[in-house]
């Protein structure tokens, strides 16, 4: 028996008997990674870690933290799920089991029996017990010929309509315990990797997705190898419901939508409006430091405008249709972007490359038709409000841009409470140049500039190749939020396309005319997905600085009101926002009610704070803090807004 | 012969001997007052001053002061401008001569005569001559055959034709001097009252606007009853050329036109985009100390909206077209008004008549549709920015509310330099109750409570009945800028058919459910006609606190930079916006280029100042300040804008 070749992913090459599977390769390398492998990338494609290996290869040995790794696990559990469904449901047949992104489910036909909450726990004991009988999963080819009878004895008509579909020779079932499946692999090398399960729901699902065929019992499930890991999930999924932005949007009265107005258009409530006003306004004044001018477009431009940025094209068909007026030949469209007016005001008048970089900024409402169905929140939207600005520069400042605008970046993302980041770099794909607008040596530019830029400010990258838009590459912010959730923020895209199409130029210091390059960048994106996610990290309890409301000055009873009103007035003064609660209430339920409105502080005056000109102040989430003088309490609430937010640039 | 009762405006009534003319009667008064009549008005009619009364008659007497006088005036002196014009060049024909709105024309028939510019000082001069002989305004009934022989006579088938239209029996003439004309009158007494002439310039003009008919010259001129008034006149003209918003908005870059974007669609520079975020940020500051709630809504909402609204009835034809979508049965309109989205955040939960009054306030831009031949500069646009509000409140709180309101207008006039300012209160015609939406007891309550309202805060105000709109009274604030013109500014609208369109409710302290009333206001009227008013007022020389650059270093000579930008950093972190003239120029140039931007300071940086650490400081129209450190100037600098802005409610 000769050697084989394996390669793998660091560059390594090592030599194993031919046949040798990768769960003997990885217990080559160390019993502790053997324990966690749960299948294997051979040159591409996704083996049964079991599976022997034949001839040289590639090979990448896949755990819990691939995506691929999961996908296998959950598939396995599925076959897991069906074993003890049969066993405990004898008769059951079964239609298909795929892993998905949050777990995996069965279709299953039960004949008519129910099948509902009170049959989940009887299902997750039986499958605990059965993972616990570490059963090996293992591999079978069959003929068509066997895996027809092997089904019609089971009178599973789903799987022999599966079976007609597929071609003999080609055809594998995978056993473990007392089931038997048709499917095509991969899967975990037993069930005892199968450590925690919960079954989560079930739900109607038509074979096929037809809704003539009949109609099964999806029943969805999550396993995980730790208990921990369960519990961790659950916990965050019970966490981000407690913290849906669409929930707590309404229960602190930030947004609203009307029916009236239309699905997708949120209406700002007056607390939701101040905290958009407070991003605005803190944004604006880094921006102001960073040497951006701000600028306001209307929400309509002619069609022709779009025409010539390409956005007509792009948006044309599927979005809001061109508005037409009594005067002949006028049409104007909704915009669905701020660059083309951007591009209008630098052709207002002639350039010189003293002025650039010129970067205009405007927090420009967009509006961009979506299908009502994908309508969600504040984060599938048909008008939200860009933080957009687009920079105007030379081909050589590119790179410098990039760093200013990753500094600011960074900036708003430490401001408010974002630790946790990272970002794409998305450059052109090598093997189809003809794919992309501009020139070689640009590209080459810009795309060093980018790679430069983000190292020399120690942004932690991954790199992707063919992720480019056709019109420039870009860095893209991914931050994680409080429960581990990835979210696509900010932005910086270079563009060399629409310079070209609006001819805009500039005067070189060598006398002769330029093209300038244009950088697209929001460091929110939108505001409202921006807020949304804010909601959802801080579960409501804003940074005291972007607290719509942050203090409530509680008055212990009725004879303490014009106290309470004086101390607000000063406080008001101070630019402190928030309110009396003047309602003739007990403490308790004014305190509760400032608990649930999540206000940052509460002051309480009754008698003692009265005589003595004092306030009680308690810090949402903090111990009492006692009672003290009100110019104390401004100096200590100016402190800490100070502490929240550095001065940006300065 | 008998007596006439003669009731004056005062409501006295004398007796005059049946035949006394308004001069007559003057001249009882007082000789002063009668070398000021120009025309009377007797019975509601404008007349002659010097026409025979023969009834008892209401008598008003007519001066320059009067609108009807100034008219009557500029109709005389056209009649002087024709005798000018006939006297130089015989054989003119004459079309029509009436009074405009600044002065009067006349359209000539010169036989194919050149008349230009070189001429107008030889007419203006035979004019004056003509005006010393005091030559009386003489009318006379003529029957239509004299009329037709006498301008048959004179080959005159311009007058032919007018005369042609006239009924016999109603036809008169007036004659100064030796020119006579076919008029209806009324004049003033004599030519002698028109002392100052002016005769602008000449155009094109169809006989009777038809383009198929002979073109003829006409001459347009202005005259006055003082050559001061003239002169004053021409300065203001000159003034309000040099003030030009459009003009002034293009020089200090604070905004432009794009015809890519659209007509009437201001794209605001970094400039202006500034000068409108210190307004607005100027104006929602007040508000909040007002009591007002910031909300933000989206620029287009469901055409069922504007159905509910009404505004569909009345710009639904004449304005944007709604938007259709790829989604069946979806239409949406360019929102002409924010009032329907703040209706819908109204109802977006039950109301309490304790959270009432209501203020909901938004920078709200909207859109409606203008004729492109309609649009000028920023004060006719078919975009803009209301600075609107709408006050939800109960019956009882219209007139606090209005008084609240009338204070803030009197704080946003008061800061922007409009000292001059006057109200009128728009009611009922009580004449025709049915055409008003409301009950009478609604519109009694509101209307005594806005007179009371604007008497309580000392309003200069008149009172015009019939002018309300349908759905209730009003309140309009007109200010006088810097050249005496008048502008319509802010305004107070009651509304009571809104929320009975949008069904809107609160619940009443009795328990029962009420129908809240609802006023619109906008102290500025939109952002962009304030601005452009703004301008025009300050000759862009704008209060300190509002200027877009408050101040720019300007070092002598490139040596001095590093020390510039080092000040420049400084000022920044004092929140002192401008710039550092980074240019390679003489320092001449650099200060002569600061005052055409109406830099309000220049700091200038030299060898004195580098090495003493200071800066030597100019403001604008006043005496050089000579040096000081930076800190005393900021200490200055902060003291002026202080002074400039007060703190609303404070």
């Amino acid at each position: 028996m000769s050697n084989i070749k394996i390669t793998l992913p660091d560059g390594s090459v090592r030599e194993y008997p031919q046949g040798s599977s990768s769960m003997d390769i990885a217990l080559s390398i160390s019993e502790g990674l053997a324990r966690n492998v749960l299948a294997a990338k051979v040159n591409g494609q996704v083996w049964d870690a079991t599976r022997p290996i034949d001839t040289d290869a590639n090979l990448q040995l896949l755990t819990w933290n691939d995506t691929d790794g999961k996908a296998t696990f959950w598939h396995s559990s599925a076959h897991l799920l069906a074993e003890a469904i049969e066993a405990l449901y004898p008769g059951t047949k079964f239609g298909i089991g795929p892993a998905i992104e949050t777990g995996f489910y069965y279709d299953i036909d039960l004949g008519g029996k129910p099948f509902s909450q009170e049959d989940f726990k009887k299902v997750e004991d039986k499958m605990l017990e059965l993972a616990r009988q570490k059963s090996e999963y293992k591999r079978t080819s069959v003929s068509k010929a066997d895996a027809i009878e092997y089904f019609t004895e089971k009178a599973d008509e789903y799987k022999l309509e599966l079976i007609d579909g597929l071609e003999d020779g080609q055809i594998t079932f995978y056993s473990q315990g007392n089931f038997t499946d048709l499917c095509r692999g991969p899967h975990i090398p037993n069930t005892g990797f199968i450590k925690a399960i919960k079954i989560m729901n079930v739900a109607g699902a038509y074979w096929r997705g037809d809704e003539k065929r009949p109609m099964l019992t999806r029943v969805y499930a999550v396993t995980f190898p730790k208990q921990k890991e369960l519990d961790d999930y659950l916990h965050v999924l019970e966490e981000a419901k407690r913290r849906d932005h669409r929930k707590l949007g309404k229960e602190l009265e930030l947004f609203t939508f009307s029916e009236k107005v239309g699905a997708g258009l949120p209406l700002w409530l007056p607390k939701g409006a101040l905290l958009r006003e407070r991003l605005e306004s803190f944004l604006r004044r880094a921006q102001v430091r960073a040497g951006y001018s701000p600028v306001v477009t209307p929400h309509i431009g002619s069609k022709q405008l779009y025409v010539t940025s390409g956005h007509w094209e792009k948006y044309g068909k599927d979005s809001f249709q061109p508005i037409h007026t009594p005067e002949e030949g006028e049409e104007f469209m909704l915009k669905p972007m701020n660059c083309p007016h951007h591009c209008e005001i630098y052709k207002a008048r002639p350039r010189s490359y003293r002025e650039l970089p010129l970067r205009l900024a405007e927090f420009g409402t967009v509006y961009r038709y979506e299908q009502s169905g994908e309508l969600h929140g504040l984060t599938r939207v048909r008008g939200f409000t860009q933080d957009d600005a687009h920079i105007f520069c030379r081909n050589d400042q590119v790179k410098d841009e990039f760093k200013r605008v990753i500094d600011l970046v960074q900036y708003v993302f430490r401001s408010l409470g974002f630790e946790n980041y990272s970002a794409q770099i998305s450059l052109r794909d090598p093997a189809k140049p003809e794919k992309y607008f501009g020139t070689d040596e640009d590209w080459n530019r810009a795309e060093s500039a980018i790679i430069e830029a983000s190292a020399e400010k120690g942004l932690n990258t991954v790199t992707e190749l063919g992720e480019a838009a056709f019109y420039g590459p870009k860095l893209d912010f991914m931050v994680r939020d409080a429960l581990g959730r990835k979210w696509q923020l900010g932005t910086i895209q270079v563009d060399y396309q629409l310079p070209q199409r609006f001819d805009l130029e500039y005067m070189g210091s060598d006398g002769t005319k330029h093209r300038p390059v244009m950088i697209h960048r929001a460091p929110f994106g939108s505001l409202e997905r921006f807020i949304a996610i804010l909601i959802e990290n801080t579960a409501g309890n804003f940074p005291l600085w972007l607290s719509p409301d942050q203090i409530a000055v509680l008055p212990i009873s009725e004879k303490y009101m014009d106290y309470a009103n004086d101390i607000f007035l000063q406080l008001q003064e101070a630019d402190v926002r928030g309110y009396v609660d003047h309602r003739d209430e007990k403490i308790g339920r004014k305190i509760r009610d400032a608990e649930v409105h999540k206000l940052p502080y509460m002051l309480i005056v009754g008698d003692k704070e009265q005589a003595e000109g004092t306030i009680s102040v308690r810090r949402k989430g903090h111990p009492d803090m006692g009672s003290m003088k009100l110019e104390d309490f401004v100096t200590y609430f100016k402190t800490e807004i100070q502490s929240g937010i550095a001065t940006f640039g300065a």
